[in-house]
């Protein structure tokens, strides 16, 4: 992997200096297909880690800045930020991984040292976030992408969809090298959003009734993380009822399709549960179903926990009266895990054979079928996607 | 108090058999003055009290009622749910008062038996509200009021404007009979629910940063409760730049009044407070302000809890994305104390001198002065108004 002052060639790409030249997936403008272009990548500066990134899977959030609705997204950019690799070289001062190690890329980091982090209640580090927000690195808040001398922007400090990418070294979980790189992508968003918020953010007891809206994989693997806090009912909400059946496999034990009820749905549950249920997740983005999240809460204890992202502007809300009896509404990111301390744990969880992972691939793809993979996303047995970046 | 099968006569009042007329301020319809009825109330039932109220005090509920706002409110009624008194009569079966025992009803019952009581998560005991709600008691889905034979409703199960009252046995707590029943009437509902606000729904913790939205008797008990927590800051908003002086004694350390900010208030104190404050109190009611009770709190852990009862239909609503970055949003009803095991707990922190009581008492007047006292609520200088109910 010793690539300083040499020159290498890996498979389609040349590794120059300190300068490397590879194949990513490059975001235009919003809305129009990525292109697979030949991206240059700045050696990593002071206190950033180059990653070479063989698996990456898509998620929501790379398909909502794509669309154009994010209002902070910035074009040309690279996106992703689910992903696995190796680290290519390191910058000066880090000395958190080194030349080799395998990691997860972080979208949300873990400085140790800021107000976030030292507060002992919260995952979100602030160490970085200016930087990243706005699709820079933040020694220079320069970017280390280009294309023919043009600046190609990051997106939420982790750009995966790119064989090799710049990110700060807390922004990167060092993993397990026993770990297969090809599953454990997957431990970059998804799974542990939906894992965390059961675990960290609602804090599930056994013996709980939980309600889950929207069962794709974060759905899916807060069913998950229910079932193994021991939930005594999990109830999945989701319009499409073909998901009820794979549903099953990650716990949920019944199934509620909102087409074919006359009442609200959160009316339904209400009634289904003798008073609401002990917590609910929604797992869309969609305001409407947050507010029915919470209105399906049982008074005087229920928690509601949104987990999907909304589009920019929109908003949630629901009489006061609803809190003032006692429900709780919350929101999570990232599941609350502390992205550098705790992925490698789910990752020796994964080894252990105490969490799935494999369950949520449904479909492999490599980095020249990313467009593919983005419709795919839209259809309803998708559920993740893993492109191997190297092939 | 040996009552049963003889006239006595009290000061304006006649207890005959197990018939009381005495005297009420019935509110015959919203919005109109009150007038002091000689009202009949008829003897507790299996399961009631009847209480000879001695003090009460007026609270906002009840000019919210009384206007006619309320959906639920029902008319004529016998308002008042912050009283103190002596029980006079009990009826079949109940052990937990007995004649002579000092006492505070309780608006908010606790029977330790429903679903609710036995949670140990929530103070909402379930047991008679189907009846409390729609102004009558629980056993027969009547009155026990009536003014030459026409019903008079109940309200909130207390109904404390009266000389004399009929509650369900499990919404009345009994306390110390050395304890100044002019002062501790006040333990029925405002102060507990700001101490209680501040102790067992968002459990403040040492060094931490407040802020409370209106500094009436709610807003003030909860600088107390975070005074006594610990609070490191706590930050005092309100319209009326008159009340920081008096706030300052119950551990407000500053002041913002909204009207000379530029900048909206959540900004302001945001910025104040290097990212916003650990914790937030809504004490007026008022939907925009409980949306910028959560905006100012800090992300990560800031937790926002609504006191105040908004008018009906009011809702409130936010970006998910404050919820998502780690904001928490809940409510309190009557502080989270369980009332009939622990307002005997706060009334001995009184005698004890651990919590205040007089300071929140700006003025004392009879029962038949009651509109005045409403008029009175209505200006800074009030806090509460004590009514002395047999004067």
């Amino acid at each position: 992997m010793a690539t300083q002052g040499q020159v290498i060639t890996c498979k389609e790409v040349l590794v120059l200096a300190q300068l490397c030249m590879c194949e990513a997936a490059v975001a235009w403008e919003p809305n129009k297909p990525l292109t697979i272009e030949d991206v240059q990548v700045a050696p990593p500066q002071a206190g950033e880690v180059r990653v070479k990134i063989l698996f990456t899977a898509l998620c929501h959030t790379d398909a909502y800045t794509w669309s154009g609705k994010d209002p902070e997204g910035l074009f040309p950019c690279i996106l992703g930020h689910e992903a696995a690799g190796i680290v290519e070289s390191v910058g000066e001062g880090v000395t958190n991984v080194q030349t080799g190690d395998h990691v997860i890329p972080c979208y949300q980091a873990e400085c140790g040292e800021c107000k976030f982090c030292k507060s002992g209640k919260t995952n979100l580090c602030g160490k970085v976030r200016s930087a990243t927000g706005v699709g820079v690195m933040l020694s220079d808040r320069k970017s280390r992408f280009s294309v023919n001398g043009k600046t190609i922007y990051h997106f939420m400090g982790t750009s995966t969809f790119s064989q090799y990418t710049v990110v700060h070294d807390v922004s990167v979980a060092k993993i397990d090298p026993k770990a297969p790189l090809e599953k454990v992508c997957l431990l970059g968003c998804g799974v542990p959003t939906g894992l965390g918020a059961v675990w960290n953010t609602a804090k599930v007891e056994p013996g709980s009734i939980v309600a889950i809206f929207g069962l794709g994989t974060v759905g899916l693997a807060v069913a998950e993380g229910a079932k193994a806090a021991g939930a005594s009912r999990i109830i999945g909400v989701d319009l499409d009822s073909k998901k009820f059946d794979i549903a099953k496999n990650f716990g949920v034990t019944e199934f509620i399709n909102p087409k074919e009820q006359e009442k609200p749905i959160q009316q339904v549950i209400v009634d289904l549960t003798d008073g609401g249920v002990d917590y609910s997740f929604e797992c869309i983005g969609n305001v409407s179903v947050m507010r029915a999240a919470l209105e399906c809460c049982h008074k005087g204890w229920g928690t509601s926990v949104i987990v999907g992202v909304a589009a920019s502007g929109q908003e949630i809300s629901t009489r006061p009266f609803q809190l003032v009896t006692g429900r709780v509404w919350k929101g999570t990111a990232f599941g609350g895990f502390k992205s550098r301390s705790q992925v490698p744990m789910l990752v020796d969880k994964y080894l252990n054979k105490e969490i799935k992972i494999d369950e949520y691939i449904t479909h492999n793809l490599t980095l020249a079928e990313i467009n593919k993979a983005f419709d795919l996303m839209h259809e309803g047995g998708c559920l993740r996607c893993v492109l191997s970046v190297h092939d």
